[in-house]
């Protein structure tokens, strides 16, 4: 993290930028090295038993979470990791979104099903930031912030879970221009919980009379209590759980049916345009999830690390490594090493992916300069769906291999490596599945003002290649990096020439498009690390040297999986379709 | 399964065969319909159930197995579904091999924590017909091949796993014959239930004062009760289940800890060659674990099919399919053909692919031949590993991807799929783990007789390229068939040069290599199947075109992987080896 941040990304660079000022790399160091301390000893330690116990509804529709998650909540609150990077306007720290992420991903790899309490939270109040009016922002994120208030995010019914044009929780308005809620949401990760002193459901809902389908929907904020007049939880709002669902994994988060019965809400944004705010939300959510894969990806990696050091089995093929000992370690295999260095290629690749992406969101919102606003809106909105389909689709087949390094313990709960892969299993589901991010990708983000987002993208990794031809110690960085660039352009090229006349050519693309972009981006993120350990190399410390190693590695056992999507990509729709419905 | 035994194998033209000459097609469809009756009727009822339920020990060291479990198993034996094709000289119904796999995939994908109870029965008499004596074959194997009495096979230690030269178990000779078998072993699958009157457990143990390593395991039957003058159940013996294992899945499946106190056991084969016994019951064993991948994958994708037709969400791209509903059924989304579209070219081909070898098989048993016995004897030798570690690697993949096709609810556990997808991932660790399998095919089984098995399989595929080259109609597969086989050729060819002279090399590229394997036969398979359904189509049957179709997605939308396999395993060992262990 440190490297990413300090070295790669130079944030030091950036004090030009409000928060950016405050966050001296020494203090990122101090801010890292304490939420580690948090993550390790007060939520790592509730991850296994969160996962046994699960969550409970009691009779009278109130939920329990696991043992020991109110009290850890409580100090989550109290030393206000919540806020770190949240605006200081309605009380937050004001840092870097990009030191609040890698925060983050330390509370994920510890209890995933615990993080997403907050983890949610920071996504609504994000959403009633960008649509909601002062008076709101005032009375609910100010209390959110830190986490007192917990936010969820109410779009699922039974009918309806991709596509919101069929939503019909409806909603009435009222003569004090509130409005009356009714209907049924479903998973609604934490809409009911023993945590904070107050729930703000943001739903989204039909407004009675208004148009049909997606043209229909607007967004409410519905608290568990009604604020006071002093802003205090008062009046028990109509609204409560009528049921868990028995899942997977997240076992510690309570996913709950939410059951709306004339429950009092406030329209947050115009009428009929919630999927607009909703989308902010959405968005925030999406690179979360993104990070969950890694997350996950990154906390069975250290237990198959460490599990390879200790495990005595068999010899080494070239012989005997520890001929003391009855067998070797089984990090002397090859084909174990090969699934630690996938493992790691991926979850050091995919690091640098997702801060590199955290700090365009910064961009964003922070840049004086309209350029780099520009560049870093592109770029969220082209990245978005890329950091969350393919970084929970290997961060969950890095789960899966980190189980297999195990043998057979690796299959029994107890061993806890299982749950890593349980739990990482939604996140390739959830916010929007990965099939839908891949449409998102190809039929949205791609054409977006002709390409520009995408082109520009090229032209970096062209200049990246460009600047470093003289360094032939780069040589075997570049040249694959070009070479993936190639494929991903020709891929992308492909696209714009057969996905246009027939939108299934596009469609049947996305999924392939999404895995060589994901390829190639951490190609380019394998090349920038590759400098960076190249530069700061004085043979000190082995910790530059093993970054280029892996970086190697990456190119030559990882990316040439590139390849294979862009074949199968361009083979188009017509396979795909041959068949009847009923054929299947 | 019809298309595959009668047209692509057609099991018909080898009724010179001991049992196939009984199994007209007529009977095997008979044979079929019932199995398939059975799974629906008995087995899979209680596949959900028993997952919930899982298996309990009790204070007296019995296990009670979930309910409806010993009822099913009754049927099982009265129905004589287990006899189908073991030896009729020891009481079985001799039929082919070949149709006995495919009434034990309906089982495993009907209820695989059941069919494992059976599954390994029939592994233990096996190992009992290869090395026991003729009185152990008349004591224990008459009453197995029914099911009657089960077997079990206990080899793992807290210790040891892939390494067996670490077991520690012990055996002492007694002045009767018999040895004192002291120790204990793991993860025994049905080491104890309530389901058969006996439990023959065969165990690897080491006669004391026996060579160190390996070479001192010897093999020894133990059963639970020890048969009295007349072969019934009699004196207890003195082992029993010393506790279960809590496990991701397969829950229905009592894995056990089982305790040796001084049990009574007696030699099965040779001293010190217990290894040779046990790898018969073991090759037996992969094949059917290969076999849960496939059934596994097959449950999944019936259940997303069905999901697919039934599911409204979103309009086609190409306009409104099903205009007078709220939306369309999301098969027609190309996204989610994706999804059946890959299970379907998986299970159909890794279904050939299963058959095919289990048909080698029976002629490695059965054929007068020497000619065809040796190929047969090669054939199998070379593709257990490749069936066993890439039809569970890609069938567990499967059942992600059909969980994925549900979107959040194929995430609860209502829904039923995600137990398939944790039944299924026990199949890649189990019966030697897949980077075992892929060290035993590159190791040991590509050079064995100077690489014969593997130059007679190019040779097969050569002359099957050949024979089709006039037909146009076949073109596509013919090409596609061709250029997969260079590529096998180029992975083996690069092995032998990189791989002797550095071991690491060939350990390096084995995983990457059994998937090229993998993915190259099944092109073979589904090469073959185009060729059978171009001659049978006569345009009554859509079922023809639409294997045809399956072929063609085959060859564009999956084989490509073939190649990024090559590409990976040419990197050599050097990139995968290169950190320190503490680098990790």
């Amino acid at each position: 993290m440190q490297f990413i941040l300090h070295d790669v990304l130079s944030l030091q660079n950036y004090s030009n930028l409000p928060g950016f000022s405050d966050a001296s790399p020494d203090l990122i160091d101090q801010i890292l090295e304490g939420g580690a301390k948090f993550a390790e000893d007060v939520l790592f330690p509730l991850n296994y038993s969160g996962d046994k116990e699960g969550c409970k509804r009691n009779p009278d529709a109130t939920v329990k979470t696991p043992d020991g998650f109110p009290a850890a909540y409580e100090q989550l609150v109290d030393a206000e990791w919540l806020s770190l990077s949240a605006d200081p306007k309605y009380g937050g720290q004001g840092l870097p979104g990009v030191v609040n992420i890698a925060i983050n991903e330390m509370q994920s790899s510890s209890n995933m099903a615990f993080s997403m309490y907050p983890g949610l939270t920071h996504g609504a109040y994000q959403a009633l930031l960008a649509g909601g009016s002062e008076e709101q922002k005032q009375t609910y994120v100010t209390k959110m912030i830190n986490g007192k208030w917990s936010g969820t995010m109410n779009l699922t019914e039974p009918q309806c879970g991709t596509d919101l044009g069929l939503i019909k929780t409806k909603a009435v308005p009222k003569a004090d221009g509130s409005y009356k809620i009714t209907g049924q949401k479903i998973w609604i990760s934490g809409g009911e919980q023993d945590l904070s002193e107050n729930i703000i459901q943001l739903v989204l809902a039909r407004i009675e009379g208004g148009p049909e389908g997606i043209k229909g929907i607007s967004l409410f904020v519905v608290p568990k209590f009604i604020p006071d007049a002093d802003g205090n939880p008062g009046e028990r709002n109509a609204l409560e759980c009528g049921g868990l669902e028995e899942k997977m994994g997240i076992h510690g988060n309570a996913t709950c049916v939410m059951n709306y019965d004339g429950a009092t809400g406030w329209l947050v944004g115009e009428e009929h345009k919630g999927m607009r705010t909703m989308f902010v939300m959405m968005n925030e959510a999406r690179l979360g999830v993104g990070m969950q894969g890694l997350a996950q990806a990154e906390i069975a990696y250290q237990n198959a690390a460490d599990f390879a050091r200790d495990r005595l089995q068999s010899r080494a093929l070239s012989g005997p490594a520890a001929p003391e000992k009855p067998a070797d370690p089984i990090i002397v295999h090859p084909d174990v090493r090969r699934m630690l260095m996938d493992s790691r290629a991926f979850t050091e690749g995919a690091r640098a992916f997702m801060f590199w992406t955290a700090l365009y969101g910064d961009l964003l919102h922070k840049s004086p300069d309209d350029a780099v606003r520009q560049k870093a809106d592109d770029y969220m909105a082209l990245m978005t769906p890329v950091v969350k389909a393919f970084l929970t689709d290997i961060g969950f087949k890095t789960t899966s291999e980190c189980l297999q390094l195990h043998g057979g313990i690796g299959y029994t709960q107890e061993m806890g490596v299982e749950q890593y892969m349980r739990d990482a299993r939604i996140a390739m589901i959830y916010e929007g599945t990965n099939g839908i991010q891949a449409l998102d990708l190809v039929g949205r983000k791609l054409a977006a003002n002709g390409g520009r987002a995408i082109f520009t993208f090229f032209k970096e990794m062209d200049d990246f290649v460009g600047e470093n031809a003289d360094n032939g110690d780069m040589k075997l960085f570049t040249d694959a990096l070009s070479d993936a660039k190639k494929k991903l352009e020709a891929g992308t090229t492909w696209l714009m020439q057969n996905g246009l006349s027939n939108f299934n050519n596009a469609a049947a693309a996305s999924t392939d498009y999404v895995h060589l972009f994901g390829y190639t981006a951490m190609a380019y993120m394998w090349a920038m690390m590759a400098k960076t350990a190249l530069e700061k190399d004085d043979g000190s410390d082995p910790y530059y040297a093993n970054k280029l190693k892996t970086a190697r590695y990456y190119m030559e056992r990882v990316l040439p999986k590139a390849g294979s999507h862009l074949d199968m990509l361009k083979a188009g729709a017509e396979s795909m379709m041959a068949l009847e419905a009923d054929a299947f």
